[in-house]
């Protein structure tokens, strides 16, 4: 699903992002919590009616940013004590507190609070970590107050099978409506993430939503939805987007190179988006290099375009019953994996 | 017109500008000649291709854009150098360069090179200055070998009464399509832009579209349109917008101000555009705040809708032919003038 941090996927209008056919948006809780604040999105409507997104909305429970915020953060049984990137403040964030949080925000599918186990980790402070995410599971599921929203729960574990099977179990033994899969591509090897992605969605049942979280490369998706994935975000096709970085179904072009200025052809002969329709390469990497900021907001539609069709893609190959040769053809061809050279 | 320096109207797409009845936008010569170049934007088909804009385009001489670098630029008879402000290389540009710049680029109207004198300036440096300008607006008609696009003649003089009486007469009988006023704006009062203006637009023709260029506010607009003037370009709903500045019914609105928070109200009630019709100004300052470049896009469609707007209320006040009654209403209301305290 796109993505989008501060209440809005970035550089798109929710008529972009229906136009491009995307049906759930991501927003950060962390990010709304400090600002503009929860009680201010609450007031204004909602999240739907705060962003002017009417379709499904997702909010994270902000556990992955308070972890990416490392020495800024500190844990405990009760909760997690943060410092705000913005202006320095402290901040304390119990369980309960998450799903206060995204109860005000309002979205659709909500999450529970959880620890991200860094990347390595010991095999205890990994059981330790999981133990606590368990915890912190039980309450949230607790401290739920309203009806219209599903709750999921996180399943965590690190790079260790065994604790990842185990997770899973006791969180599917919890009970909630979907689940997802923290704490994956964060640093390790590619070939232990689609491992343990394997063990836990293996254990997760096949009737209830299975979601990936911050995951990933077009081939991510391709191998996680064929292992049982439903769901992944990922700030990938946005942020590669305003970065000029545009995938393809030849591989992924960088258009700020020179080899673009005189070329009069689309990103993508393939794709139908706004961008393609419309833009040649040469105009896009002009727009790049002047920084303007139509070309985040073309290549944003672009990326996402993208994303968004090879999800149908996987879908209908799913509904086909031919995914293992869809996935095979596709991890064989270039697409997703091949780079351009930096000029 | 929208004006759009790179090739593009500021964080607008040619889609979103039809949307909100654009008619005719403006591209910087100077711009497009130093970044792609004018043979780039040539070889991908022109700037209507280019930029994906089938409506008209007008392209300005780059001689405004030269005249503001100041100390970067030395002017002779022949022609001006002018030190890039990308790069710091060197460009000599004569009248005839000017043209075949802006043939290459593809505009349906473009402008013949011009100096804008600075103010103040002294009468003879004024008288000067106006020769050169007339010198150039006949080598630059000299220069023309399409016959597709309207050469419009510049009228300058300073602020100097008969020499802007003489410079429009002496334009005039160059005998150009269309002409327009420079050199406005660059500082003196308003009511000596106003004056200026009048005795300029009181000998151009009536029959031959009149063009006071880098102006202005609402105000200017109205008070200039009842002088004769018929078109305009100006950054100002644009930058505004970028910058947080709001044009309403009922004055300007800084959208950053703490007060615009929980307002569920939008920019606008009597605007019809599509940031009016989906967000409100609590969202909006959001966006700015969380420096989110959909601040940029929906600040500017409401901006430009704006103007736009405006301009229809004063071509429907002439036709009707109650625009005394339609200035003096304008210009007693708040609207154009009231300004947010900074909080």
């Amino acid at each position: 699903m796109p993505v989008g941090t501060q209440g809005t996927v970035k550089a798109m209008s929710p008529d972009r992002l229906s136009e491009i056919g995307a049906e759930i948006v991501l927003s950060n809780t962390y990010h709304l919590y400090l600002r503009p604040g929860h009680r201010i999105v609450d007031e204004l409507g909602g999240l739907h009616a705060f962003m002017g997104w009417q379709g499904p909305i997702l909010t994270d429970s902000g556990g992955f940013q308070i972890y990416s915020l490392g020495s800024l953060r500190k844990l405990s049984e009760e909760g997690v004590t943060f410092t705000s990137h913005l202006d320095g403040s402290t901040h304390f964030f119990r369980p309960e507190d998450a799903v206060a949080i995204q109860e005000a925000l309002g979205a659709d599918i909500i999450m529970c609070l959880d620890e991200c186990t860094s990347y390595p980790s010991s095999r205890e402070e990994t059981r330790t970590s999981m133990e606590l995410t368990l915890s912190w599971a039980r309450r949230c599921k607790q401290a739920v107050t309203r009806e219209d929203q599903a709750l999921f729960g996180i399943v965590q574990g690190g790079m260790y099978g065994d604790l990842r099977r185990q997770s899973a179990e006791r969180t599917v033994d919890l009970d909630f409506p979907g689940y997802a899969v923290g704490g994956l591509s964060v640093g390790e090897a590619k070939g232990l993430m689609y491992e343990m992605a394997a063990t836990v969605l293996d254990v997760l049942p096949s009737d209830r939503p299975r979601y990936i979280m911050g995951v990933g490369t077009p081939e991510d998706l391709v191998v996680l939805s064929g292992l049982g994935a439903d769901m992944f975000d990922c700030v990938m096709p946005t942020r590669n987007a305003r970065n000029g970085t545009l995938f393809t179904g030849t591989g992924k072009i960088v258009i700020k190179n020179e080899r673009y200025a005189r070329d009069k052809n689309p990103i993508d002969e393939t794709c139908g988006c706004y961008a393609c329709a419309n833009f040649s390469r040469g105009y896009l990497r002009h727009l790049f290099m002047a920084h303007e900021i139509l070309s985040s907001t073309l290549n944003t539609i672009h990326n996402l375009s993208y994303y968004l069709s090879l999800m149908g893609k996987i879908r209908e190959a799913i509904v086909a019953d031919r995914y293992a040769t869809f996935q095979r053809n596709f991890l064989s061809s270039t697409e997703g994996e091949k780079q351009d050279d930096a000029d």
